[in-house]
């Protein structure tokens, strides 16, 4: 309902389409997007996701370039598809940015683009977008044709904000590991089905959580766990600790699991597991950050999977 | 449904009452809360209202002190009803505190309460509260026992963080002006039913509006209007502009009075009225504000009640 009513606002103030197809049917209105990330993760390379792609929607393909690398491996996959696309009589109709410096990406993609005989294939750019970094794409010289903004402008920007940044990306397909990677660490994702271990002291007060694979055993002491967004940012498991499941199944097959609990009985859990936090992460300047690792088994495999996705991409 | 999602989370977060009683009454908490402004304002005299409050609510009642002047009004009124109610068997609970330097004037409400022989009447706090203001506020000597939060919490604060600042005050009863004070120049109300009128030039971009009472002619020219939240922002109509009353009623009675309209032509409007704006006011950064002005007779009216009340509550 607050997506329907924030699509019928941004066109109020003058949005021409919508990747909101419920919205696009509900007032009446373009329809328009691109594919997902996912979508390339479930191919074999990038180049098959986009030949694919293209095969379906000849006359209306937006590619977008970053899932691996946008320059080395997006954008001359792209070029690939729009040649055989006008071969076959078709044109490609765009790119889309989701990443990196949209100026400087935006005015490369441009001029290969027209360098290649594309003049009139679109940029598309994406990412968290507001009024204010499009003034700032503009002025650095980016060659953006179509601006996709959602967040920003549906939700408010700024510190406590109100956006609760949950993206889609698919980490397994037939019980196979896909990942997307991406020039930022922080931004790749984490293959596999996984769960979450959580480490408490003797006295109960939390220590770290650590994401294995669904299958992996409870991390062991001297394993070295991993911060997935800072490659330097490993430790040690320490001696001492106990682990637990912390989730707790309410929903499972769309039935209900546990009868619902009194407001007081999640008022008493939320204030035993802030009290429980680590001194220093409930500062509200600079605090501590809690420690949320991989463990090494899925790092491993997470590490192959990334060796194995360049090799393919020649990055 | 968002106030009462908003409850029932902050409830599980720690919060001990709230003063949505719908949410009270379906959620089984505690309905806790003051008398408005707007209470204060449809008495003669501020100690009238807290009188006429005390007698309802005579063993649970805070006063909210700062419709006309927190430290030389609305205190010394709570004393006064303090002592009557302690000679009548009774106890004031609380007062609350919502504009100003909460810090400083909890630390001086407190000595002045217990000074008087009433250590035991608590202090409320409100007005935008965030984490980051209480934790200033107790660390700048602030004896604060209740904190009312909401807005912060509920919406995300920050830069377009989502929260629509509207408050209730009352501006008129039985036909005659009313208005809180507060120190704030530009948090005092503008008493009286008020219309707009919005001024353009012949070539249809939009110079000004101006608030005046409902009766009031249309603003003249040379007429001086002022800017309510700017003593010093008063400036004189100029010649040749063409008025229009921006107001359109869809409701009226509980009655829709217009057709819905198309999409297309919200969006057309919206371009339109943001075309018509004057140049500079839509720049992202330090943008020239829109001039809205208060007619000269409303502005006299409003000085007029200003004076009366200030010498009612000897200021």
């Amino acid at each position: 309902d607050g997506a329907l009513g924030a699509t019928r606002a941004a066109v109020i103030g003058g949005a021409t389409g919508t990747s909101n197809v419920e919205a696009a049917a509900r007032y009446g209105l373009r329809a328009t997007g691109t594919h997902a990330h996912a979508w390339v993760e479930a191919f074999p390379t990038e180049l098959d996701a986009f030949r694919a792609y293209a095969r379906l929607y000849p006359d209306d393909t937006t590619l977008l370039l970053d899932t691996f690398d946008t320059l080395r491996s997006g954008l001359p996959n792209a070029l690939t598809v729009a040649r055989e696309l006008r071969a076959a009589g078709h044109e490609l109709r765009g790119v889309r940015l989701d990443s990196g410096d949209l100026a400087y990406m935006s005015a490369q993609v441009r001029a290969e683009l027209d360098g290649a005989g594309f003049p009139d294939v679109q940029i598309v750019a994406s990412n968290d977008l507001s009024e204010f970094v499009i003034e700032s794409v503009i002025k650095g010289g980016g060659r953006v044709d179509v601006y996709g903004v959602g967040t920003q402008l549906a939700t408010g920007g700024g510190e406590g904000g109100g956006a609760l940044g949950g993206v889609f990306k698919l980490v397994a397909l037939d019980g196979q590991d896909r990942m997307k990677l991406t020039g930022d660490p922080a931004k790749a994702s984490v293959p596999g089905d996984k769960r979450v271990w959580r480490a408490r002291t003797g006295q109960g007060e939390l220590v770290m959580d650590v994401i294995t694979g669904l299958h992996d055993p409870v991390p062991q002491r001297g394993e070295r766990v991993s911060d997935p967004t800072n490659p330097l940012g490993s430790r040690r498991v320490p001696a001492g600790l106990t682990w637990t499941d912390p989730r707790v199944v309410v929903m499972d097959g769309g039935v209900r699991r546990q009868a619902p609990e009194p407001l007081t009985d999640l008022q008493a859990r939320a204030r035993a597991d802030l009290a429980a936090l680590p001194e220093g992460t409930r500062r509200l300047l600079n605090p501590h950050r809690y420690h949320v690792s991989l463990g090494a088994p899925l790092q491993a495999r997470r590490d192959a999977l990334i060796a194995s996705l360049r090799d393919r991409h020649g990055l």
